[in-house]
């Protein structure tokens, strides 16, 4: 980052209950304490770290107000009431400072069809492409070399990093971040078979992304075969992500990197998928369902439970399960031990056969 | 969709042999029976979903000619010979107005190489890139924001929607749909160890995609050491999926979503991976070959044959060693206990031993 | 290949001990001894082909100086001291045609901000979009479409290929290459869940990526919650692959397409991770250490050791595992046999139960 406070900066920013020591330096880096170098803030967060403050060399250390340890030479100790918030505090103004908020208007690079509905507060970056009849809401930024398809929809606050494609008649609510390289409405994967050809089924329906959604870089969503794929508000999803056409998707999930969902499945509310699982067609997993990273999910789950495996047990069952797998090669043996005492106890015991 | 149909220009369309009913809807969609809302219309493809009609709430029902029931108020049914096929016709016509071919010609904001060679019927779209060399052939559509490097070639009749990289000295045939993102010709993934180092190992070959093929979003196939990286006509790719260098994939395969084949890997024709399935390299999957999702090819696989399971076997031991599986708690539990109940028997049979 | 060696071109750049033959070819292809046609170049790399050379369509084709065979007729031997090191001589030539060094400058469609610093001898190519404080060192070469952020560093000698987006703050080395639709710099995936929501926690890092990496088409590496995602010198990184935040991949790792890291794990250097391998957030993989493909990785792994499975065991108990599982449904069997004889002994044998 070319990010730089003085410590008097910080001081006016985050307002400290009391402040230790000094320090000359300007913090460039937020870094962990065993991480950070003269030039980084960094701050207690979790008690039980308390035993790196005194080694670290970050020049500034945000700590709890009843912190009793004294600062080295040429370092500051900002005391407050939640190192945490301050913390916070601090990344947000960070924030606002990398992704300062553009001056609304169309680049003159941007090749925007003329009914397209461009919001005046809106802002279209270098190189974008608008097509007829799509629309841009207020506040909303396209960084760069954005595509927006025709009749396609943009509501407000959003921000869509440079390289993002929304096609034909998609629609996209408030707030939503759609991160570089996002493909939203491509075609859906559907083929007839036919005298050994595969015949495409025309895909005709919309990807709808509701308020409040965050997209991974790269993720793509299919447009329905007709109808919607469906993405529910407050719903994050992670980078590489493939989500099939006339999927529904609830509110407030979390899909982790590389998920692939296949087409019509329904994810309800608050679902959680780790990263690289995968999920059949036409399944329902229930509100509030959990899996593991690399989960294959052939089969409906109910609300609440947890999966593991691939296909997918039962979060303990499949743990359990895996804790004996290792123990196969000791299985093997003693049942052939078993069998081999059996066999010699028959010898041994030549009424037994009469 | 921003499209609407009236039940005259349905009936228009779609000439059935009798209608039932009548409604003054709007018809802007296209839904199953059960999630129809008023304004939508509905079909029974599939008799088994013929109890569901009753209840819909679509404003238009594509029904068999022999269907007995009768619409609901402000509902129209269309009774025609085979539902589907005219479910079929309309999103045809659907789809035409979605992607209606653009005037030929090239945009004035796209950049073109002066000894590139477009086709006079061929549509370059904003902010295209095409290199020295390269051609496009007639009725092919470059939507916007495409790249076509040096000396590479495109077919006639192609559809290659935003952000679509086609590198140097690649071919693609004709009738070939890229969707946004599709990456065709980066370099394989081949390096020499020497000294600790990787040397990348020149990957001065090509990928070459034949007639009809349609490849997913930000679907990547690397370009070959030397030769080529070959898709045969037909074959269809999903999102994500990754084809390493020098692979040849077969006429009218079906690869789903973010399926990963690695280098030199054959697929013989009408092959079939499931979504995340991974083919080691140096493989050949015989003709009609197919997997599960998730699948971990690691060894050929002969034509014909269906497999499952990381390391894969045949579908049918795999899915049965799957249920066993899930029993070998109780399989240990039983032989600690007839371990246990031979120790009992060794210790009341003092004989046995002598 | 648009590429065309005379006989005379090839015996010129190679310098052959000897040659045998003639052909009046010109060559346009590299291909394997059994796949060559006429026009094509092969080659003996390893003796254990060499039977394939007598009945190679190749008209060129490079032989160990010892070679004892005749060529057929239009056909040219070129008898070498290694006939791989000539192919390499070869390819070399073929890779500084197919990617030759643009002329130095800025084309007149690119967007850069007036405080970026381009290099006088970097090439910014068409509708590149540079924003304010980027840095571009000399020699590097941004193909076209190519996005990089405010205040985003990149150093000497690099290539980045079409749609490559660097965002905000990034840095990169010297000598990277960046296939096309490579994203550095995405947010990582970090919420907070309170009330029902997930509250996003700002990603003000960054991504740095060290001299000499190289990153396949579409891969994605995120920025930093706070400090940096790190890549490691000499590091090559397949297609499809992603990154999460605050991970650190050490020198000379290989990373083969579609793997995935977790958020805050480290990769120690020379770390060799096979295609779809999962790596679980926080975890440290040692020196060295090598996965199988779609290995699981959920616990740290000590270096120097080579694993397989999800979750992962030690390759060799894997392996072994994996052939018992495949005897699963002899072992239910045989338990049952055993259970059954052993409860037909006790019936035999009532004083057994006395």
């Amino acid at each position: 980052m070319t990010l730089a406070f003085s410590a008097d900066e910080l001081i006016s920013l985050l307002a400290p209950r009391a402040t230790r020591g000094a320090t000359a330096a300007t913090i460039g880096q937020i870094a962990a304490l065993k991480d950070a170098r003269p030039g980084d803030l960094s701050f207690l967060g979790n008690p039980k770290y308390k035993p790196e403050v005194a080694a670290t060399r970050a020049s500034v250390v945000l700590l709890p107000a009843d912190f009793a340890g004294e600062p080295a030479p040429d370092q500051l100790f900002l005391l407050v009431d939640n190192p945490s918030a301050a913390l916070a505090t601090l990344c947000a103004r960070i924030e606002a400072s990398l992704w300062p908020r553009p001056a609304p208007g169309i680049h003159p690079s941007a090749v925007v069809a003329p009914d397209a509905v461009i919001d005046p507060a809106a802002t279209i970056g270098p190189l974008c492409v608008i097509e007829s009849g799509a629309q841009i809401g207020p506040f909303s930024v396209l960084q760069a070399q954005v595509f927006i398809g025709r009749q396609a929809r943009v509501g407000a606050g959003c921000w869509f990093m440079s390289g993002v494609h929304l096609a034909t008649e998609c629609v996209v609510g408030d707030r939503v971040r759609l991160h570089a390289g996002v493909v939203l409405g491509a075609d859906g994967f559907g083929y007839e078979s036919s005298t050994g050809r595969h015949v495409k089924i025309p895909q005709i329906g919309q990807v709808v992304i509701d308020d409040d959604v965050e997209i991974g870089a790269n993720t793509t969503i299919d447009r329905a075969r007709f109808s919607r794929t469906h993405i529910g508000a407050g719903t994050k999803i992670d980078n590489l992500v493939m989500i099939g056409h006339n999927v529904t998707v609830g509110r407030h999930c979390i899909l982790c990197a590389q998920v692939g969902i296949s087409g019509s499945s329904t994810l309800e509310d608050y679902v959680v998928l780790g990263g690289q699982a995968g999920v059949a067609g036409h399944l329902t997993i229930g509100k509030g369902a959990k899996t593991d990273g690399q989960t294959g999910i052939n089969t409906d789950l109910a609300p609440g439970t947890f999966w593991k495996g691939s296909p997918c047990l039962p979060y303990q069952l499949e743990q359990r399960i895996n804790v004996l797998r290792q123990r196969l090669p000791d299985l093997f043996r003693k049942v052939d031990t078993l069998a081999a005492e059996l066999a010699e106890l028959k010898k041994t015991l030549p009424t037994a056969g009469v």
